[in-house]
């Protein structure tokens, strides 16, 4: 094994990931492990760090490693302070230096992006906004990046000005695995009609969701609804209500959408049914996208 | 300790509560076991029926025993099937009689009422209803009963008539306890004014729930957002949303709510906040006066 010219790390609230990269940029490695924020303590991150990449470092000389995500959030390995929209995507010029480290180590941690008002932060995700604007740097639009909390980031000009966050992906975990409904949904399966259902459920009425959630019970006891359909039409809902808490963000707007599949695809699915032109984009591959623009600028 | 003529008991997804009451219906003493539906299994019930009162049954002959909710559920001790709306909330004709216990009981559970269109289920909330009724025979109105599944009631002519079920109390836990939320949600504490104040947003805007959720944790981060008030407001949000999701149930009718302090007085606050007649009656209360009804249907 070669050793590494520098490191890119997406490093969040439940997992580090990780690229070996040579001079070019080129992938040597991409390493993965199931620890962030959630469980570490700040003395972790370095020896977790180490043990997920020691061997790529070469012994004689200190590597950079550039990181993005929760590893900079207060109480977490390093604070990088939030930057302010407007602002760049791009956090390269404002990384934080972790001191102290392994002399193996030459650690910089990119801040997020915050939002006064109303209030929003992010972290990493502006990361993956810049990997995908150094691909496409004229687009003007909304990116939706769905998840844990999906975030909607309005760009103009190469610019953050404004983004809101949804609690999407963290209410479905939530209902799907620890509520009463754990016993009426599905642990996989996807069923594109009862899914596009839900979503129309709660564009037409939103007001209604606290009930619609609880009926997917009531409809398995009452009338034998199917673990599958319970599951796409849950799925359907949140995404709906999701679409529907930021509408004034893809309303007449051309909207990218980057994340990991199943899901980037229902959301993509889910605005196409708007009318909204969409693109997708990979989540991974623009995060290291942005890590690379991110390094060009703090080199 | 002298022995009950009959027990009245409300045995639900996580707790048993019941009355040993004489003949005229006079309390004797009230008994908890902090066990339900989500932790026992079909031969757990009556082991713990009996270590939690079988000091106060007479060894020579069978006392009556009758139970509302859960107990009735499919797996559950013995399940009695739904009736269906509309009918009368006391469901005492229809009990279903638990076969092959201990000679010193005689144990009934109560069916619960399911709707087909659109489905809901209930089981504890219809005996509240018919204690209710007991007292008030003239009522025709709404009832509200706060809970994990809130129910909306509506009860004309002394039956019900048609009823539905919000997520709202599971929610609030879920979110307040297990969601990144719970770094940002006091574990107790109430400010009227914040509680309000959500009630009001979500009625503005029901469609910005899953973004008024995640915004209190970007409160806190932005703009140090004190613990107690976000609290308050998370319990405002979702007290609006049910509200929102009910609106057809309680607009131009009059509300009874049925419950325990404090939620069941921040429903009526926020009811009364729409300009909503309400009156209040304690949920306890309610079920044993709901089972002496059902009592005497059955005897």
């Amino acid at each position: 094994m070669t050793t590494a010219d520098w490191i890119a790390a997406d490093w969040g609230n439940t997992n580090l990931r990780l690229w070996a990269l040579d001079a070019q940029d080129t992938v040597l490695a991409e390493r993965e492990a199931p620890q962030g924020f959630s469980t570490l303590e700040p003395g972790d991150w370095e020896p977790l760090l180490l043990a997920t990449c020691g061997d790529l470092l070469a012994p004689d000389r200190a590597t950079p490693v550039l990181i993005c995500g929760a590893a900079g959030s207060r109480g977490s390995w390093r604070e990088a302070p939030y930057r302010t929209v407007p602002c760049l995507p791009n956090g390269g010029a404002e990384a934080v230096a972790v001191a102290g480290t392994d002399p193996r180590l030459s650690v910089h941690i990119l801040p997020g992006i915050n939002q006064l008002a109303p209030p929003a932060v992010m972290r990493s995700e502006e990361t993956q906004v810049a990997g995908f604007l150094a691909g496409q740097p004229d687009f003007d639009g909304v990116v939706c990046l769905p998840g844990t909390h999906t975030k909607w980031v309005h760009v103009s000009a190469g610019e953050v000005v404004s983004f809101m966050s949804t609690m999407t992906g963290e209410l479905f975990g939530l209902l799907s695995k620890r509520s009463i409904l754990r016993r009426t949904i599905a642990a996989e399966g996807h069923d594109e009609a009862a899914f596009l259902a839900g979503v129309e459920a709660s564009f037409r009425d939103p007001g209604k969701l606290l009930n619609a959630l609880i009926s997917l019970r009531a409809k398995a006891i009452v009338a034998g609804l199917d673990p599958v359909l319970a599951r796409s039409t849950l799925s359907g809902l949140l995404v709906g209500a999701d679409l529907t808490a930021a509408r004034a963000y893809w309303l007449g707007r051309e909207v990218a959408v980057i994340g990991a599949e199943p899901i980037a695809g229902h959301f993509a699915k889910a605005l196409a049914a708007q009318g909204v032109p969409v693109r997708m984009a990979e989540g991974h591959a623009m995060a290291l996208a942005g890590l690379v623009a991110a390094h060009e600028v703090l080199a």
